[in-house]
């Protein structure tokens, strides 16, 4: 009953994967993940039929149980996503719902001796989990990767590094051309900092031993630390800052390892990847904090200047911020659906 | 597993009650409403013992199941206050987890031909359905009321105009000294109704009819509308909005409406009632978008002046916005319970 | 030369006049006052033509010659106002820029305890004076006002006050419809004030024996002050505010004593004075920060209902804050200017 | 009188220097420059006795006359410097304003054949000027030179440059650390480019042809326009942008040459030339909107690892924007002349 619950349409399963790949990771995260599977309306009445399957991923500080949360005036990604398939607007697809999230509040879909092996986990164990226990159709070219944020960059990354397994995308305000969406903010954290004796470590000590994010700074001084974690760790775990936390001056061979991760200068090297997709949507609100509408435009740039065809791609700026973007989402899921099911 | 969950200590029942006070409301909105009640640890044990109540009511745009959302890094109040128990922080209590919305997006716990019968609702409905449920002490001096904004508005009025029923009461940010609170939206709104003629009902079926909040002026108005229809309401259901539209000049017997509900200019009238309130909690942030501080302070003033000890009153300035304040909710949770359980 | 300078194609005369009404004023501020009078291009080749004339009058903390201020790619209004009459886009007037600065930044150009008689300085002292001295057609159907912020607000009440000696007006982004212009403050005022122990006077003794503006805080308090010095002074020159400092609770009969000066409410009760009016200009931008085209739009409004004719009013809203719009007073002096020629 | 005036006890020159270097320069600005000569009181009484001098430039947008502007409760920087040498508070010197103002709004004090020799104007012919019309002491130990934003910059680069011109400088929020002070005004730019199809002359002319500053985006993109025109300018004074204009994607060779203006970047290059120096003053606000705060710092700790003694450097971080902080001008200015009397 709105605006309360909806029933679906579809079946929403929710249920635990155990992961090899996360046992002993280097945050002591749980290795076992919440892992959420749904099946579209009809799945059940017909055994004989195989579906596409979409996989959700999340933005930074996003973790699995967070999509049941509820908004005023809005409905949720997991019943707008079923309208999709409900009102016959794309044809029928197996969605899951997959969980990344670390210690530091993310994981971005990456190896990393700093947070983990999340990249793997999501690539050789997720996968194949999904395809094991459901009707997919277990190939690339019927497999889309789609999220928002950081969520967008893994959905940009992974079809680059595993074309094997992602036939199709889709990033809405996904992280790229960090020189405007991570440079940005190392000023501020500068600036936190010093408070700090520019020592992010003892910022994590007061963040994780009080109420988290209520000092103003401490949304962007996660995201810092996570993404260093993810970015410009070290095989001992130990995690590398870009720049001199007292001086704001960068450290450029850190720096050069998260550059090497911006879809923006990833997608040359990974030209084939890209051009083997079938459908790849990229949008950003034109208001977005991070710039992530000038990441997107410079990605679908670099995109065209690899020859991928026009009509693969869907580029679209709209008027928004980075929040509360969450009703783009069906939009680029029928769109995939559409694209993945012949 | 946190981050995604976490066990109780007690036990949460999520139900349902019919309400005859909303039956037929103008809205339409559902007369059956979900409910929670949640039962401290223990409970099921010593099936002699009675306990305190505290009834937690919602901020306008709230609704019940939002209770359920979670945050990164944090746990949401059903958990923390679970936690108030389990910690051995107060005496048990039952927690009622009350639901008022409306189409509007609220009630105001009030009682109003333009949204319904909300308050009649809380008091003579639910109250009863849960003393006759659970092993309350059915007694205004073990029953609290609580909530944050406009459910610390409905927090401070409910003991006003029902003293009978509710003993405590904890406003976090409640709405109040309505001067700088409501009156400092409505220039804004007049500007944003240039796009819809002055007419606050082309805006209104815009905003149904397309993703609500993707104009930036949806928060406000719709916070407009809807108190206008909870304290502006006209008997044949009609709103009265207590400014001109078009050059934001005051209506003054429409405003006055509105004060009559302002807590700090009830007070005086109610003062009996609030002298008989046993434990009264009041704070909010110092950088509160509403000036709701300045309300708090206003509030706690008007207290003193009709001479309520000190020592029924807890009152206090904190750092933060409007915003992301629940994990305030614990501790006057902890602080009723103390003084309502002996 | 450009940007450094610019020659004049009239005459500016930088004067001083002696003020018997500011003599003695309550705040000490000198009684001998700078004054500007331009005289237009031909003014001293036709000794027998007389001349329409313009009073300019300032916005709160400006002073005379603050018109010298010079802006990076602009020019300063005693420049495109000479602009106006050497291009011939209106007949010639003489313009005279008025100063009413006082202590606390600006005297409202009203006759106050708290801050001296600026509106008897302005109608009976400078009037006449610029009348004995230059060839002006001394007749209220050729004299205009027109100001900006406090200026535009002096523009609006002089000629309701004194319709004898002004018969046209421009107030751009002036004073009025109180609660959203200075009511809005009142909140912040109070948080600031919690610094001083909700002294206004501790805050003053602060601001004057440090570096001015070094608190965020300070232009609202100077404003607040300045303010409650024109409008609700008491006959000893000490000063009420409308508001309890501690809890921002309005004081009615403070309050009252300043709606008594806005322009909105002032009209109906000038209202033959304002009919007699020949031209009446008003704008404002729609993003001021003082929701003066809210308070534009409401005096334009009761203007209507007033019953003067549409042809006497220019209206206008436009693109622009409250700041940087000293590129509007060319156009109202030049509509002026047409009108009180004839 | 104040506020209006301040009488000097020194005396301030206006006066005109013809520049052989920026005659014919590309912008077709004025070769022919104001500029200001202010002698410390004494200097008529005693014809013997020599001076040091110090050199004043502008920030950007800034030109010569603004210097006469007044603010309200505070006095300018012509005046404050006055009262540093009337009140005794250091040494008597004789103070230079120099005007570097551009068609772009300023030069950077650099020779670039997209705005001119400013540089060489200032080096080669301000100061032989100076000195041959008064009596300084013409020697580099006694000469220093200071300045605000694009003023701190030149001011920093100038006495690395030119050692044996200036012995002491002072900069206040100086452009440093590009990353953080120009790179984050790119992705804003890409956005206001969008209106003008990612082509800056589109902008530039109309920008030109309207009202300057009407629109938000005027300020970044002048200073964008500017930097480039003084940083990345070619032979034939077309200009490069440091980014392309529709994807934000940096131009790597163009923005290397921003890069070899950073004072952070350029102090190794000319530590010998900063190791001469005498006195050098850093300070800057630190809620600097474009994180100037934080390349003072970076610049401080090069100067501290090229080994200059801690007892030449003032560094001071203070609460401030980047606006309004000419008040901190007269410190800066007692300390050099403290420093290069002797």
């Amino acid at each position: 009953m709105l605006p309360w619950s909806a029933e679906l349409a579809g079946t929403l399963i929710e249920d635990v994967i155990g992961s090899e790949f996360l046992r002993g990771n280097p945050l002591d995260d749980p290795h076992e993940r919440p892992i959420w599977v749904y099946l579209p309306p009809g799945y059940a009445a017909d055994l004989a039929r195989r579906y596409p399957s979409v996989y959700v991923i999340q933005g930074y500080t996003g973790h699995l149980t967070m999509w049941h949360n509820r908004s005023p005036f809005r409905q949720p990604f997991t019943e707008t996503a079923d309208g999709v398939f409900a009102s016959g607007q794309a044809p029928p697809a197996i969605v899951i719902y997959v969980d990344a999230w670390t210690r530091y509040g993310g994981s971005q879909f990456v190896d990393s001796p700093g947070t983990g092996r999340h990249h793997s986990y999501l690539c050789a164990e997720v996968v194949p989990w999904v395809d094991a226990r459901y009707r997919t159709i277990p190939d690339r070219a019927h497999r889309a990767i789609m999220g928002k944020s950081s969520g967008g960059f893994g959905s940009m990354i992974t079809p680059m590094l595993r074309p094997d397994l992602f036939g199709a995308l889709a990033t809405h305000a996904g992280d790229s051309l960090y020189e405007y969406c991570y440079l940005r903010d190392f000023g501020a954290a500068v600036r936190t900092l010093r408070r700090y004796d520019g020592d992010v470590w003892r910022w994590w000590d007061d963040f994780t031993t009080r109420v988290a994010f209520t000092d103003a700074a401490d949304a962007e001084l996660i995201g810092l630390l996570g993404v260093a974690a993810c970015f410009s760790a070290n095989q001992d775990g130990t995690v590398d800052l870009p720049f001199d936390t007292r001086t704001g001056v960068l450290r450029p061979e850190v720096w050069q390892r998260w550059l090497a991760f911006d879809p923006v200068r990833m997608a040359p090297r990974y030209a084939d990847a890209l051009r083997s997709q079938r459908a790849i949507w990229i949008d950003a609100g034109i208001r977005d904090e991070h710039f992530l509408d000038v990441g997107a435009e410079a990605f679908c740039d670099v995109l065209r200047r690899i020859e991928i065809p026009e009509e693969v791609i869907h580029f679209e700026l709209f008027d928004a911020t980075h929040g509360a973007i969450e009703y783009r989402y069906p939009m680029s899921l029928a769109w995939l659906c559409q694209r993945i099911s012949g």
